[in-house]
């Protein structure tokens, strides 16, 4: 493999020193960029861009192009592994993502299996050597999936949901059938994340989207302890290097500290929560990555760069910062705002010496 | 006035010992009850629901009517003092609602003004009299308002938001004009609540809705400040009794600490936060109301009474529960599973002697 040749990301999800903060954006490969929207559209649906190799490389790489960003993030759907199952992704307009086969019934959950990820999720793993290949060491790459949970919450609802209550209910109704779904999503989550890091993924993220809606307790049994048993069974060295893990629930709060025994390397950090706080949460076990306000990037330069030397003090000295938003960036956004975040936070965070 | 009856609710917001803890629910008058679907479509629109005296006081007394609960709540909006501002309030079909004349620029602040309690918002001080007489001293009345900011957050936006990217973009990039609009809606809250309280209120709930969305520093800026003015400026005893004042910023979590200088008598906490953690963030100077998971109610009879139970025991012993749930109850729910919730919460706290 080509030697990496900034490796600032992943010293930094190790909790080793760097030379500045790293920085990458949650969905930096996206729809405020007007190249993406060209893709996109030739591609023609969404999932029809994340299963082809090409495309999906094409676009994971285009902010790198524009912005010095510290890493590339595999391009792809949380919900890859529901559509393996056979539950049938589709996404309607305006109503984001459907699942024609929802999982209703023990008897649904029962015929449910780990997907092959030679062929059913092999377009994901194709990508990951393409991206991989095409970065030629620049950057490292992450690769991802959702959590258990998240994923469980739209298998069951059918997509998205405001209240999760179909979910909720089968946690307490048939809490056995439930932790059946939660056990063959994180069997298949592992195998995914594994075969991602096979393929050549420097580090992995989980993404919890869909944990804050849950009480600390039913968090801690149904989605907490499915990414630990994930963190247990990920492959945790790769080319020679430390594969980090971050998970990320939004809304985590003061969970952070429960996250924050899974063994993770790192966790995300939304805007709710101070870095500071986060520290002390945490008890500065891991690496926190985040947490500007996404909306905050709608303002002008000024304010930007204002809000992210906050963002740098209140993480406050000492390594095992990485910068983020805290959600992804939204489509309204113009793209230069970001490249003024990047390249403040490069600047901002230089270390003296 | 007549005598009150059930003071069990005035006496656990303030503290004070009960004989049991204490139910209501949010949105306890709602479109969960036929009897409310009924006479909503005689009244037409939902503005012209809250807008009848006569007809909010009879939506506010059907839940009375089926279950024991400790307080009737005013039926109203929370956008009454936009609306009473001329900003142009309707309701539409899916989107909820919406304001024809949303509030963009410094000048569109600088032309808002106080709205008159006598006439403008007349309708609502009506509906809070004519409650109080029909209630009898039955229970207690809650009154209530939207929280300064959250209020802005619909007239800045236009109406529901996702991101609040527009106000939060004045926060930060015209703060003056922000803390002008949050200054003029706060004086207004004043006014309105202490009309309610003049006109009968007996306790007094600030629902922040959309706090949780702003980072601790803007918040704390933006709106616990001007929740903290809206406490340091009302009426505080009628009738010879303390008016308590609930706040609820929902997604408060570790918040709740900061919330609990602001001089209020209780914080409402939503099933993200454990009623334990809650106790010790506040270090027990307030009440506690809450905190039900709401989609646990479409789970069965047994599972609700076992949930019931877990709420009561982790707030454990002491005076200044309140129970409620974490947020309002959902048009979906059974009617008879709040039954069985507010009979079990009366007879699983009933305290020994």
């Amino acid at each position: 493999m080509t030697e990496l040749k900034n490796d600032t990301l992943l010293r930094a999800l190790l909790r080793q020193p760097t030379d500045y903060t790293p920085i990458w954006i949650m969905r930096q490969a996206g729809r405020y960029l007007p190249e993406y929207r060209k893709v996109r559209s030739q591609a023609g649906d969404f999932m029809s861009l994340c299963q082809n190799p090409e495309l999906a490389c094409e676009v994971t790489l285009q902010p790198l192009r524009r912005f010095a960003l510290d890493a590339a993030i595999l391009f792809s759907d949380i919900l890859t592994i529901p559509d393996a199952m056979g539950r049938g992704l589709y996404f309607s307009e305006g109503e984001g993502p459907r699942f024609e086969r929802p999982v209703r019934s023990p008897a649904d959950i029962s015929a449910l299996a780990v997907p092959d990820m030679g062929s059913d999720l092999r377009y994901v793993t194709d990508a990951v050597s393409l991206i991989r290949r095409e970065l030629d060491g620049k950057v490292p790459l992450i690769g991802f999936s959702g959590s258990p949970w998240t994923l469980a919450t739209y298998m069951v609802e059918g997509g998205s949901s405001k209240n999760f209550s179909r979910t909720k209910a089968m946690l307490v109704e048939e809490s056995a059938a439930a932790h059946q779904l939660l056990s063959v999503l994180a069997d298949s989550v592992v195998e995914y994340l594994n075969a991602q890091i096979a393929a050549g993924a420097q580090a992995i993220m989980v993404f919890d989207t869909w944990g804050g809606a849950l009480s600390p307790a039913l968090y801690q049994e149904f989605s907490l302890n499915y990414m630990t048993r994930i963190v247990d069974n990920l492959t945790r060295e790769a080319d020679g290097r430390t594969v980090p893990i971050v998970l990320f629930t939004k809304n985590a709060g003061p969970r952070l500290a429960q996250m924050a025994d899974s063994g993770c390397d790192a966790l995300g950090v939304d805007w709710t929560t101070d870095l500071q706080d986060a520290r002390l949460y945490t008890g500065d076990r891991v690496a926190l990555q985040g947490n500007l306000d996404p909306a905050l990037l709608a303002a002008g330069p000024e304010v930007i760069k204002a809000e992210a030397e906050k963002v740098l003090s209140s993480y406050g000295d000492g390594p095992g910062h990485v910068f983020n938003l805290g959600h992804g960036i939204t489509p309204d956004i113009n793209p230069d705002h970001l490249g003024v975040l990047v390249e403040h936070v490069h600047r901002a965070s230089q270390r003296a010496g």
